[in-house]
């Protein structure tokens, strides 16, 4: 292009982005534009951005976020709220791959993207990869020892509001199926549940939970100890336990939720909604941890003292919660497909 | 940089790139490589790509990949194929926004990428975006009347060998829950039906084919027309299809796979393999799709005659069919969780 003009580059790179008060010759402006007629010339964002020393990405990089089925709004969330912003979020899913991990930080520094999001599928403690820091970055469902802003799930709060669920229908003897798998969803939940029994002064009788592999074969194999226990209620760690769970009690003649109240958490797509019945749940804020994550990359949200932004946890009612007083009958949310 | 240096920023381009032949002065080069140390430089790549033209980007164009829970895996495969030579994914999901594909589109043609693959969570036709053909692309999981290579999962196939798989335990009267969706998938495994009954010399009955709402409440609502067909085996259009049947078959006291074997289609990571009894069933190839349209992009391999190039659904037994014939008995695969 320069040399069709018979221009310099930088003359080339001031009439593309119009620069305000730079001193161009007419006649060199109109070789130019004239070049850029004859050779089809596509606004060059390499350039453009090379003069102005950023671009317009937003990186994300994630464990296994967009490649499993259970955490992809949070890339929806965080593009939404890049695209209201004028930014591209650029993914790169490195399925925890050190090497693919250093490369995608590198390109995206090299790149000089506006800032990173680190982000992984479930809500975790994680050691900084090497060069993250080199742009400002932001953690979206994990943390660090590290002094960088994290964007987390509330737990605690969810696992109360599960709990909740139960005890307004008047249950009291509500047991709680935990993952065996040490993390903040396993503490989070656990202090929540403590928390809604001791505000309807209920007991906390650590006998009521059973620690289960996180899936439907660890909730299909706790029925039996579960139904010894004579619970009323049953908080899961997850949907995928509460639907083992639902096969468990079917065999065992035990309906929910007329004789066992069920809720889940989670809200996962493929199955909360799908199950006979509906399951109450409370969904994980995917969507809105990306979207909070951008909002914190850009100053427009902050993060608390303790370097944290938790986002809540909402309640999704459905039809497997019912009373255990006569004529109190749950019903499932308008939306719920039943 | 190339004013710390004192040297036009094509000078600083030169050094950088280590233009071989390039005629620069050894006090210039000093001085440029002086003002790297100072300035605590990074190789720019947006400099680099600028001088090659090209960059080390394939774009990827999806509707809602990496936000479903269904097809993520095609980007798994694609990213895993780029880095392999030396490419790095770049991801722009747009949830089928035109505005957002547009914008995607544009700013990858910008950034000069290597090719584009456009892909859609389920295998379908699709008009091509404006701009799409400016660079090399390839279709994944889906197709257009316009000449631009694509790679798309065999449904034929896939519905030929979930029949197949029936038939071979001695089934001879088999239902089949299609989809009341018109599209590849519908029109490919109802002819992949027809092709194993016609080999197996069972004539094709349409009273056995039901269509019904593609999910769990589909399967659910099919159960009493299916049962009054007296069938022994059932295909179903998808997983979740499969899974609302097991919840109406064993309200109706039918147990799978003793008086009902059941197949599906998808292998869908969160249920297939975790009901109970675990569902044999096709996979939709998801990972090799990605993998495939990345390879096809740069030539490694090619689409046949018609455009296309067909990726095979391969079948995954497991404990959902056993046969009609005393004493034969499906055994689950392996690595099935029970």
């Amino acid at each position: 292009m320069a040399e069709a003009a018979k221009v310099s580059i930088s003359t080339v790179s001031l009439v593309i982005n119009n620069k305000v008060g730079a001193r161009i010759g007419d006649d060199a402006r109109r070789r130019v534009q004239q070049a850029i007629e004859e050779l089809g010339y596509r606004p060059n964002a390499l350039a453009k951005d090379l003069v102005s020393g950023r671009s317009r990405f937003i990186g994300l990089v994630a464990d296994a976020i967009a490649t499993t089925p259970f955490a992809g709004q949070i890339i929806h969330g965080a593009q939404d709220e890049a695209w209201r912003h004028g930014f591209v979020l650029l993914v790169a899913n490195t399925e925890g791959n050190e090497d693919a991990e250093r490369e995608a930080l590198a390109m995206m520094l090299e790149h000089k993207v506006r800032g990173i999001l680190y982000s992984t599928w479930y809500h975790r403690q994680v050691d900084l990869p090497t060069g993250l820091t080199e742009a400002d970055c932001v953690l979206v469902n994990c943390f660090s020892t590290a002094d960088v802003p994290a964007v987390v799930p509330d737990e605690e709060t969810g696992g109360h509001d599960a709990t909740t669920m139960l005890i307004e229908q008047g249950h009291r003897r509500i047991g709680f199926l935990n993952t065996t798998t040490p993390s903040p969803a396993h503490d989070g939940r656990l202090a929540g549940y403590r928390r809604a029994l001791a505000e309807a002064a209920i007991d906390f009788d650590p006998d009521l939970v059973i620690d289960v592999q996180p899936d439907q074969e660890g909730g299909y194999a706790a029925v039996p100890a579960l139904l010894r226990l004579g619970v009323s209620g049953v908080f899961c760690h997850n949907d995928r336990v509460a639907m083992g769970l639902y096969d468990g009690v079917r065999e065992a003649g035990v309906a929910v939720p007329a004789d066992l109240a069920v809720v889940g958490f989670d809200n996962q797509e493929v199955i909360a909604a799908h199950l006979r019945p509906p399951l109450s749940t409370v969904a994980l804020p995917h969507y809105e941890l990306g979207q909070a994550g951008v909002r914190v990359l850009l100053g427009l949200d902050e993060v608390g003292d303790d370097g944290r932004l938790t986002v809540a946890c909402p309640p999704v009612p459905r039809g497997s919660v019912a009373g255990l007083r006569p004529g109190v009958i749950a019903e499932p949310s308008p939306g719920a497909a039943r």
